[in-house]
C-alpha cells in the first residue's frame, strides 16, 4: 500500500458523519443516549424505527467518511425501483479497513452473554484481524466509532475490552447498531455491495493494493420482520442483484483473472436464494462457500491495459423469488 | 403520531435552504426584494427566469428541509431523458404538514382581489386546515416560509393576514412564488409526486401515522407558456409518469389495501392527459375524481408482513402526448 | 446577455472547491505544490494517481462552481454501467465562459518549450479569445484557477505570463493538471458533455443569451495507458453516448433548427470511433469536421412554444467498439 492509505483515518473520517446522526436524530428516528461505561449508543432501528436515510449516512460511517452512498431510481429491475449505490476512491481503506464486518465480539460471561461482529472505523484502531496486515492498514484516533449490526448494545464488560482494544477512553467510543430486520440495517448491508467484491479479491489472493477504485449498485432490500428472511434479501440484493466496477493496477492478466472468479455465479452454491442456502447447511454461515459472497456482475477495468473484464449477470428472477 | 413529529419543525428546516436561495439569486436567476409589509419576496419564475436548480432547491423548502429532491438521468421514458426524485423519511410531515398546497389564500378586496393555495412551512404555523389534526402536527418557529404556485405576490393586507396567522412578525416571513409555467414552477409541481400519494393515501382514510418512508420519482415536465398546458403537463408527469415507494407499519392487510387502491388508474378519470380532463369538466378543479391525484405506479412495502404490494404502471404514451 | 451573468464569478465561485481538493489530497490522491513562480500546483493524476472523484471536483471546477457533476449507475448501456452527469442553470457561464479548452498556451524557448489548451475559470480573467465578446462575459477576482488536460506544468516563464493574463498574483494561480490517460482526466473531458453542445450551438450561430439550462450524461470512458486511445474514448462517450437537454429562450424555430442540426451524427465524419478518425486526418485535430464533436443526442426544449425538439441517437454498438 501506498503512504496515501497510512494517513487517512477511518475514524476521523467518520466523526462528522457521527455528528450528524446525533444532530439530526428525531429526524432520523434514532435513539442517542450514554451506556453504562459512558460510551455513546446510537439505536437505528430496535426501540425506535430508525430510517432509510440513517441507513444512508451509517453506511457512510462504515467507510469511513472515505465513500459516498445515493438512493436512488433504478431501471434495471422494474419491480424493485430503488437501488443504492456506493463509489469510493480508497475502496481498500474504506471497504476492507473499515466496513467490513471482521471483528468477532464475544461476551461469554453469563447473563452478559453476547456475540456480534464488529464493523466499521473502530476496527482499525483495535487491529485484531490478519487482514490489517495484508492491507498494510492502521488508524490513530482518539475517538473511535463502532457499527453493529445486532438489536441491542454490547454489555458494559465487552465495551470497556472494545475501547481497550481501541485505544480510547470508554465516552469517545460511539456504539451505532442497527438490526438486520430495520430500514436502515436493511440500508447498512446492501451498502456492501463493493465491499464483498474486495473481500473475495482478497479470498482470491488479488493484490489489494491495486484495486484504487470501487463503485457499485444493489437493489434496496424492503426489510422482513424475520431475521433470517431479512438476512436472506440483504444478501441476494448483492449475490444475485449487485453490479460492480473495480479500477485496477497491475498486469491486466490479473484483472481478467479476478473479473472471471469474482461474480457471485463462481460459487458451488449460487443459483437460490440466500435463505435457503444457510438453512440447507443448518444455519452455519461457515459451510456456506465463501465464493458466494459477491456482486452479480463485475466489470474490472484494468488501467494498465485499458481493457475492461465483465462477468456476471444480474438475476432479475431470483430477486422477484427473494424480495416478493 | 409519535412525538418524533412533533418536535420537527418545518420552517426551522427551510431556513437554511431560504439562506441558500437569497445567497445564490443571481445564479438561480432569482430576484428577492422586501414587500410593503416587510415580508421577503422570493421571484423564482416570474419577472426574472428561475431556474430548474432553483426549483430543486424551493421542492427541498416546501419539504420543510425534511426530504431531498434530485434531478438525474432516467431510462424510464427514452423521450424525457431526466427525472426528479423525492425522498424523504419524514413523508408525513414533510408532505403533508409542510409542501402540500392546502392553505387557501383568499383576499376579496376589490383591486387588491388575490387567490392562492399557499404551501410550505408557514401551513403548519397557521394550522388553518384540518389535516393538522389528522396528523397532529403543528410547528412553532419565529420565522415562516410559505411558497405559492402564482405570477405575482399577495397584496399587504393579505401578507399581513398570513403573518399574524403564523404569529411572526411579517419581516420575519418569505414568500417565494413561482408560476406553474416557469422552470422552478415545474420542477417544484412535479415534486409532488410523493405527497399526492399522501394526500391520497389521507383520503382513503389510510393511518397516516403509519406511513413511514417515502421515494417518488416522476419526469421533469417540459415547461410551456399557456398555464393549462403548463399545468397539465406537471399533473400528467405525476399521474402517468410517477413511481412512489411508500414503507409503513400497521396490518398488512392494510398496506395491500393501499397499494391497491392508490395508483391514479383507480380513477374513473384516468386515461386523458389532464388539460383534456381538466376542460372536460369546465375547468373545475374540484369536479375532478380526487383519486386521479396520485402516482401511476405505487409500491408499498409493509413492514409488519415485509411483504411489497405494487400496482399501476407508468404511461409513457400518454406522457408523450402531453409533453410532446 | 443579461446582467445575470456579469456579476457571476467563475473564479470565485471555483475557490471553494479547489479548497476542497486541497484539504482532501490524501484521499483523492493528488500532489498539491508550489511552482517556481509562486503559483499552486496540483497534479490530478501524473506523478500519483488521481481518482474518479478528483476528476468529478475538477469537473466541477471547470464550470467555474456554476454546475454540478454526479457519478451514478446507468442503464443506457449494460456493458458499460456508470454514467456522469452534469447540470447547469448557467451553461453560457459555466460551460463556455470557464469550462472550454479555448485558450492557447505556448511556450517557444527551446527547452521550457510547450504547448497546452487552458480551460477553466483563468480564462475569463485573461479574455484572450473572442468567444467572450460573444458570450458578453469576463470576470474579476483576485485569483485565478487554470486546468490544463497534461502530463506537466507550464514552466516558470509561461505560468508568470499566465499570471499577468489574468492580472493576479502567481501566488494566486492553482493550475490544475489532469493527463488525458488518468482516472480524473477521463472523468473532466468526459464532462464535457454540455460544454461541447454549446460551443457547437455557438459554431451554427445560435444565440447563445437564450440558452438558459444546460443537463447531460454520458458514459464513464475506462481510461487507457495511451494517449491516443484514452483521447478517443473520452470524445466517443460524448459522440456517441453523450445525451444533452438544452432549455432555450426564443423562437421555437432556432430551437428546431437547433436541435436538428446539433447532434454529432450531422457531421461528415460521424460513424467511426474519434482514434480512427483522428489518425484518417493525419492526427490534425483542424482537418476534423467541427460538427463532430457534440452529443449523440439533444434535447432542446423552447420555453417559448412548449415544444422539445430531440434528435439524434445513441450508438451503443459504437461505444463498445471504443471502450471494449
Amino acid at each position: 500500500m501506498s503512504q496515501t492509505t497510512k494517513v487517512l483515518s477511518v475514524n476521523e473520517g467518520a466523526l462528522p458523519l457521527v455528528a450528524e446522526l446525533r444532530s439530526r436524530a428525531t429526524e432520523l428516528k434514532l435513539a442517542v443516549s450514554t451506556g453504562a461505561a459512558g460510551e455513546t449508543l446510537i439505536d437505528a432501528g430496535a426501540a425506535v424505527p430508525g430510517s432509510l436515510e440513517a441507513g444512508r449516512l451509517i453506511t457512510e460511517i462504515c467507510l469511513g467518511g472515505y465513500g459516498t452512498v445515493a438512493i436512488a431510481p433504478s431501471e434495471r429491475l422494474p419491480r424493485w425501483p430503488f437501488a443504492l449505490t456506493v463509489r469510493t476512491s480508497n475502496p481498500v481503506v474504506a471497504c476492507m479497513g473499515s466496513q467490513y464486518a471482521g471483528w468477532q465480539l464475544t461476551n461469554a460471561e453469563g447473563e452478559e452473554s453476547y456475540f456480534s461482529m464488529g464493523s466499521g472505523p473502530a476496527r482499525a484502531l483495535a487491529g485484531k484481524e490478519t487482514l490489517f496486515r495484508d492491507i498494510a492498514y492502521a488508524d490513530q484516533s482518539e475517538a473511535a466509532v463502532l457499527v453493529l449490526e445486532t438489536g441491542s448494545p454490547p454489555p458494559e464488560t465487552l465495551v470497556r475490552r472494545i475501547a481497550e482494544d481501541c485505544d480510547v477512553a470508554p465516552e469517545n467510543l460511539t456504539i451505532i447498531f442497527t438490526p438486520t430486520q430495520s430500514l436502515a440495517g436493511s440500508v447498512q448491508i446492501v451498502g456492501r455491495v463493493v465491499e464483498v467484491a474486495l473481500h473475495k479479491a482478497h479470498e482470491l489472493h488479488f493484490d489489494m493494493g491495486a484495486i484504487v477504485e470501487g463503485i457499485g449498485t444493489a437493489p434496496l432490500a424492503p426489510p422482513h420482520p424475520d431475521f433470517l428472511t431479512a438476512m436472506g434479501r440483504t444478501n441476494d440484493a448483492v449475490i444475485y442483484g449487485g453490479r460492480v466496477m473495480l479500477a485496477v493496477t497491475g498486469p491486466a492478466a490479473a484483472a481478467k483473472e479476478l473479473a472471471e472468479k469474482l461474480p457471485s455465479s463462481t460459487s458451488s452454491d449460487f443459483g437460490k436464494p440466500f435463505k435457503e442456502i444457510f438453512s440447507r447447511y443448518d444455519g452455519d454461515f461457515y459451510k456456506i462457500d465463501g465464493m458466494l459472497f459477491s456482486p452479480a456482475e463485475v466489470h474490472v477495468v484494468s488501467l494498465e491495459s485499458g481493457e475492461t473484464f465483465s462477468a456476471g449477470q444480474v438475476d432479475s428472477a431470483l430477486i422477484d423469488a427473494s424480495f416478493g
